[in-house]
């Protein structure tokens, strides 16, 4: 009772609120004793109950049991299965009366939220109704005896759990039981209770505090169809249902993979479309290594497989034998490929050799999964090079981020910083490291978005890549002295791409679909369509419509017209508006009398009449200007979200206002770890309760290769260190 | 001594021809020992000596070992761990005492190839020295005891070993100490004493009729560039050489698994843009679906798992640390795909759906491997489509085989029989499978091009794909009985069509590249550079050429200049011919006073001068005509090897003749089975010892679209089973 007490107590509940009853050993019974009671303790109306059930999941047997407490409203149905996989646990038992006195020290009649406390929540996960917490009404619960009930609200039971130390999680059943029947049980789906943002405070969120934040977040109105949270609202869970909703990609039923669905996928295809004829014009030629790379050539270098290894994936069986030597799945092609480079490259005339590999690689990661920046395998392209020397290596580095840059910039819309890494952040076993850093405005985080490495020599002399230097003197040739080791590189960008553009410039609607990689770019609705439309009328707009799509197409604009009868003109601009389709025409009778069609614009709504006449000249014309508009925007937000730092005070406020710092840095390694822990400090001493303001510290971002922009650099002193600055350089909290 | 009478009498050589000695304990005290008697047996020069080798490889401890003896010359270095690799034998141990007493009954100091025998020779692979079976030198080896030597040429030694039915394999050694040596071992690449025809009888070759025929397949004088075997000499040697040499795969270690060098990576991606924009006009998307498959999902069609399930790879390993659930790489993706399609078919509005993969599979096929034939892991395009109707489902097979038919004519310049696979050779769990079928003219087999399947039903009654059939009358509708269940399609085509390119167009010069997917189409060599040209001349030549180049290239051709001047002229032909470049061109001083170039065509040596006035327009229409001339040569080739076979009696024969045969058939399954076997039997009576002649039985390959190419088939009686003849079927021995 010493919980029971202290549990008033926390809730400022009088101990005489306890109600009295006979003990009860089932539901029905539990409902009757109360009832019998009611009128003589004051209770009016219909009671609601809750249930509490505890279970076992099956865990290691060396490791201690972690009990998994379901508290719902007694009417919930909960799918033991389908909660087991949000959990992410296996084959969860009911408890068996032992371990429920072991676990919580109750019985089934006398089991309640009040059975967990202090002593004993520590190794419990609470699933806690979504239905109950959420409710302001009163619910029974036992205090701790089987002849005793308490009555509580859900923020009541949400704050007690709380206080017990507990780790809680909101489940909403009735979604979790929805997903369970669709034929693939997507285990990997964010749930809108569940979804955090990844780096954020892992510690546990009162609920009430959640359902007050998901409250806020939610859009008014907001149909089934369309999209719930409002972007600045809940933006992880914006991002799951704007992927979804927009057809980007669906969940999978193995963790940490997605379904790649036409709608992104032709994003890609245009990536690769693009890039893949300007590395042709630089003489890179495409070929294909195997998926498999065996132990000893994965393990080669050590420095740069380290990262790796505990990400690797191992194929050690093929059907039902065991294979004699697991191979794995490439995480990257190094080690692959650079024993064959030193077969291959025999002399100087097989300088420069260029090849690319348009992949899938595999990183079994255990961190939260995130749809294309963080998935098990993703597609990519990674291109490895040699060159004779440091020059033509180097040239190569910047041509190549140029083009990363332009992909960004000029088909994605997506505004980034070139720049080059800090010796922290460069590749493992590399040179250098140069990169395109991106923006996310919405949370404040820099996120990598493709990297150009200079490997140097390192591999090469691993690998013993060499060639006779044509340059050596006379009478080195011929010995180990006269040959040189090759200069390498390796650069790749993935389908990461797409979730940065889907961030940038996604809304409130949904995606915002750049009009270059855009499947769809204009989408032509029939309206004006009404009761009095005589059918003639009907197939008159309806052809003009399908005419205009055509017409459009020749042009080698990607139009479609959308002449489903079953939905209305309204219903079809949610639908397209949620994917994004740069441009909306509308034409209905009106607009055929005048020639003309009504184009809506997807990225700032604006409409505005278009003459049919050389329509697909200034449709292109338009696609431009959303475009360059859209370009323009996010350059302007990222730009302003850019802020100089001279003094350290400012540094992490600056950071809080979801900004980078751009500060006149000393380069030192050891200060780079200072500023990293002194922000992530006083983040969290300010605001460790906000989950979308990561209290994570900040990471050297790049070092911007244009550092014309800034002050000089001269006398100035890193703000962190107080050392001479050398180059002005970007810091953020990042993906 | 019984097994020295029998070995004597095997090779008709008199027992007193063996020397007898003092007992020998070691290699250099037999030499001793011989030398002592050498004058007095009439031995005259220096004696040769072998030496034996007797090993244990590493087996699970419930098989049965399979000792490997080693016979080979005693100067001949035989490196243990590149000999294991080769046999495929894992951690080759020698033997002990005791176990070379149990495996041969022999000890150290009198084992010889006479301690094998009919007796104990069941579980050996003996590996005999290359060096020893070619040579016809005598040599000493020990007659069954310490202190008696029989001397026996290497034919003989070959002939009494495979008199007892061991296995013997001839191993180049100095040929695996060259791959071992390489930076990584090429476990998997084909020796040319050991590669053998798959599929061919798979019994023992004597090792001199093994030699005689390599030495017949050898080209004279072929540089150590070019290719050292004819191709109707040694088919698969040809093959391995001609991939190697020219440029379009390097073996991997991993076994059958290879590189795919940009030089058919190229054709891949020619490939790719030919059939995706044709599939795109069909309005096919792109998407892609993760290659991990969970083992539910994979496991859920039984009928069609069950083909694959002992191929399939699993990956149980991440870092170190076990997978609590399996994850399979797909083999394909039927049942990784159809759970979704019941999820995203809800109406049918949705139909039809219609999408498509280029991915990579993995099959993990215990088999011989063969580059592009035959691999672990292989890339392809795979179609899956959804639809209304059967109607609508036959048009897209019949749509997408012609696509592939004008992939391997219209590019490849490959001629291929479109048609309709017999019940037992279709997709399993399929409705009925669509089929190109090749023809490789050197070994007479055919070859499966690409397949399009209708899959019917079957699949969506088992993923419960169904929508509410708009035709269904009014009474049924909303109700179980009104739903349609789709019909569905999958198709692939893969990496294949290279490995059948080259078979079919390569000649003893190397690769002959059909021109539309060359990576370089016209080559450009500068000539008549001569000790008494000067400085300007040559510069001339050489600008010429590179002029040249950049004229046909900007003319879309793929044009290069070899301007690389460490090699002769004659070297660079043989070095483009290799990789079957389709048009050399030279230039030399009197081509540019004449302002012409001297055209050479790789596919038959043509010479021809062409003016470089409109030189682009000449080559573009030269490189049609030769694609058109490939083309047609092999097509006239293979329908001369088509043949039609009314007469149980010609069927062996013509199959034997390396042709195809069409017989006028009953399709019955049962049938299909007889003459598979009668075809197989009568061959291997007839000539079980030619390994070129494969003795496995015909197939059904297809049943040709084109049926009023042949006779009226009415009254036609199948010539294997006498029934009536339903339609014309090809038969014939197949990869």
């Amino acid at each position: 009772m010493d919980a029971i007490n202290s549990a008033l107590a926390a809730l400022s509940i009088q101990a005489d609120k306890i109600v009295k009853h006979a003990a009860s050993s089932s539901p029905d019974s539990w409902k009757q004793a109360i009832s019998d009671v009611a009128q003589s303790v004051g209770l009016t109306g219909n009671q609601q109950y809750t249930k509490t059930l505890v279970f076992k999941p099956k865990t290691a047997k060396s490791a201690a049991p972690t009990p998994v407490v379901v508290i719902a409203r007694d009417d919930t149905e909960t799918n033991t299965n389908a909660l087991a996989k949000h959990l992410n646990q296996k084959d969860m038992r009911l408890a068996t009366p032992e371990l429920l006195k072991e676990f919580l020290g109750a019985t089934k009649d006398d089991v309640s939220p009040l059975s967990i406390n202090t002593n004993n929540a520590g190794p419990l996960i609470v699933a806690l109704d979504a239905a109950l917490a959420t409710s302001s009404d009163s619910f029974a619960v036992h205090a701790a005896a089987a002849d005793q009930t308490l009555f509580m609200t859900g923020a009541e039971i949400a704050k007690y759990l709380q206080s017990t130390g507990a780790k809680v999680e909101v489940v909403d059943f009735s979604k979790l039981k929805a997903e369970a029947s669709t034929p693939v049980a997507k285990a990997s789906a964010p749930s809108s209770s569940t979804a955090s943002n990844p780096g954020a405070t892992q510690g546990p969120i009162p609920a009430a505090a959640k359902k007050k934040a998901a409250d806020a977040a939610k859009i008014p109105d907001a149909e089934l169809i369309g999209i719930t949270v409002r972007k600045d609202g809940d933006f992880p869970e914006w991002y799951a249902q704007v992927l979804k909703k927009g057809d980007m990609l669906d969940y999978y039923d193995v963790s940490g993979c997605y379904i790649l669905k036409p709608w992104s996928y032709f994003v890609w295809q245009s990536i690769q479309a693009f890039f893949d004829a300007k590395i042709k014009e630089m003489g890179v030629e495409n070929c294909y290594f195997p998926m498999f790379v065996s132990a000893d050539v994965l393990e080669r270098e050590k420095d740069h497989i380290e990262g790796f290894a505990p990400e690797v994936a191992w194929v050690t069986k093929a059907g039902s034998s065991d294979l004699e030597r697991p191979v794995a799945i490439r995480p990257t092609s190094e080690t692959v490929m650079y024993p064959y480079y030193a077969k291959w490259i025999q002399s100087h005339r097989d300088l420069p050799l260029k090849l690319n590999q348009w992949n899938s690689v595999v990183r079994w990661e255990f961190k939260h999964p995130q749809p294309f920046l963080r998935t098990r395998e993703f597609l990519w392209q990674e291109g490895h090079t040699a060159h004779i020397s440091l020059e033509e290596a180097d040239k190569e580095v910047m041509q190549i981020l140029d083009h990363y840059r332009r992909v960004y910039e000029e088909l994605l819309a997506v505004p980034v910083v070139p720049g080059v890494k800090s010796e922290k952040e460069k590749f493992a076993g590399g040179y250098y490291t140069t990169t395109v850093e991106g923006f996310v405005p919405t949370t404040g985080r820099g996120i990598q978005g493709g990297t150009s490495h200079c490997l140097g020599q390192n591999f090469s002399k691993m690998f013993n890549i060499s060639v006779e230097d044509p340059n050596a003197p006379e009478e080195l040739r011929g010995k180990k002295e006269g040959r040189l080791h090759v200069w390498q590189n390796s650069w790749g960008l993935s389908t990461r791409t797409i979730g940065v553009m889907v961030m940038v410039h996604g809304d409130d609607n949904g995606l915002v679909m750049p009009p270059r990689v855009a499947q769809i770019q204009v989408v032509i609705i029939p309206c004006g369509i009404t009761a009095k439309t005589t059918a003639q009328e009907k197939d008159n707009i309806m052809d003009t419509c399908d005419a205009t799509a055509k017409q459009l197409r020749a042009a080698g604009i990607r139009a479609k017209a959308d002449l489903r009868d079953n939905y209305s003109p309204g219903f079809k601009f949610a639908d397209w508006e949620l994917r994004g389709v740069p441009i909306r025409i509308e034409i209905g009778p009106k607009d055929i009398e005048k020639q003309s069609v009504l184009t809506v614009r997807r990225d700032n709504k604006a409409k505005a009449p278009l003459a049919q006449k050389d329509l697909p000249a200034s449709i292109a014309k338009l696609l431009d200007q959303i475009h360059d508009d859209m370009f323009a925007r996010a350059d302007a937000e990222y730009r302003s979200r850019r802020k100089v730092c001279t003094e350290w005070d400012d540094f992490t406020k600056i950071l809080n206002d979801k900004c980078h710092v751009v500060i006149p840095w000393c380069e030192v390694e050891a200060c780079e770890d200072a500023i990293k822990n002194r922000s992530a400090r006083t983040a969290s001493q300010d605001e460790a309760a906000d989950e979308r303001a990561p209290s994570m510290g900040a990471k050297s971002l790049c070092i911007p290769f244009d550092q014309a922009q800034f002050p000089d650099i001269k006398g100035k002193k890193c703000p962190q260190c107080g050392v001479d600055a050398k180059r002005w350089t970007m810091f953020g909290r990042s993906y």
